[in-house]
């Protein structure tokens, strides 16, 4: 433990509260418009069509696409779908953005200024760089380094992501830390030799949420949030 | 003018002050072990030696190497030179690292936190991502992003470095400013579109500089140092 130089936030939900954000942008956007939608179900539907669109890339269907692209075009298939149509190009990308613009969780930049002070902190995400940087543009979010998926060009949980990271950090595995809400993203990261720090985000997909309520694996540290991993790692 | 969101800075030079930081280390070292030596000198030489190795990756002769590992070949070279003989592994791993705590000149961080306030604000380096971020560590030095050598796999001024760190800000060349203390990496940034900032830093190469006094070419910006910089772009 003493030994961690380096923790890496998994961001979507662990770090920043995507449902919400996306619900309240597009409230915002249908009042604006006068346009009334199932704004949840749109948010619901626009995030299940993450993993499938990472997928289609990890398995050679698509050439290396940051996650800006995958967005749009799920974007662009999901409005009509949920009655929205005749967007003007600059209100897609406006919409699209609402991934730049996400909330963090009450904790996080807290905690994560804390950390900041004792580690070297930063996203490993399957983000991009653009979307990461305007994201903790936006809310003050501390990072020392920004990890986006285009620096390995590969998506989580593909083992390049981590050991990257930990190259161009000069660092060990066991030297870094990975923390996420999410167990198969430690699960990742612990067999490459990382360590894992795990704390639940028990309303990151809403009332369907079905997973992620508990540790389901022998972590190095289970926290309640990222002040109280702050507080565990001696920040 | 108006349109520029991200700034990018050259580091060695530019934002820290290698020469007296190293002078300085190897004096400290120096006298804990009782050795005497020219570290001007040697200052001057481990430096002379940056361009000729990277230009060794640039042609081929080596493959993708980060700086960390041609400075510590240009280190292990030059140590018998001057006098210095029989360090352990982990002096010689100290000294290379003389490169991860170098001092930035005294209105660099607080010139870039202001600018922060307005701008993306990274370096954009020959350095590695460890080095940086560690000497970002080192200084608190507020970096929102950092664009280290490995994540275009080329040395400035190369154009891979610059357009693609335009591209992972999804950003287009005339939205982002180079500033550099050199004029030779502001011409190929701009040769590609992007704005420019010169400031001098006159004693950079201690009393045989013998260039970049004065900005040769016709740069966006040109001011006495970072924190003038933020002045002139509104920060």
């Amino acid at each position: 433990m003493h030994d961690v130089k380096a923790i890496l936030f998994d961001t979507f939900g662990t770090v920043v509260d995507w449902r919400s954000s996306v619900i309240a942008e597009m409230n915002a956007f249908g009042e604006q418009r006068g346009i009334t939608g199932d704004w949840p179900g749109f948010a619901d539907a626009w995030r299940a069509a993450y993993h499938p669109s990472m997928d289609r890339v990890r398995k050679g269907e698509l050439p290396w696409t940051i996650l800006d692209v995958l967005h749009r075009a799920s974007l662009d298939k999901l409005l009509p779908q949920f009655g929205v149509t005749g967007l003007s190009e600059a209100e897609l990308d406006h919409l699209n953005r609402i991934w730049h613009r996400l909330t963090p969780w009450p904790d996080s930049v807290a905690g994560l200024a804390r950390l900041k002070q004792k580690y070297i902190i930063g996203p490993l995400s399957n983000g991009n760089v653009a979307l990461l940087v305007n994201l903790a543009k936006h809310s003050a979010i501390p990072w020392d380094v920004v990890f986006g998926s285009e620096i390995s060009r590969h998506f989580k949980p593909d083992p390049e992501v981590y050991l990257g990271a930990c190259t161009m950090l000069g660092l060990q595995p066991a030297q870094v830390m990975m923390a996420a809400a999410h167990n198969h993203d430690l699960k990742a990261a612990q067999a490459l030799g990382l360590k894992t720090a795990f704390f639940a985000r028990p309303t990151e997909y809403g009332p369907k949420q079905n997973k992620d309520f508990a540790p389901d694996g022998d972590w190095t540290v289970v926290a309640k949030d990222i002040e109280d991993l702050a507080t565990q790692m001696g920040a």
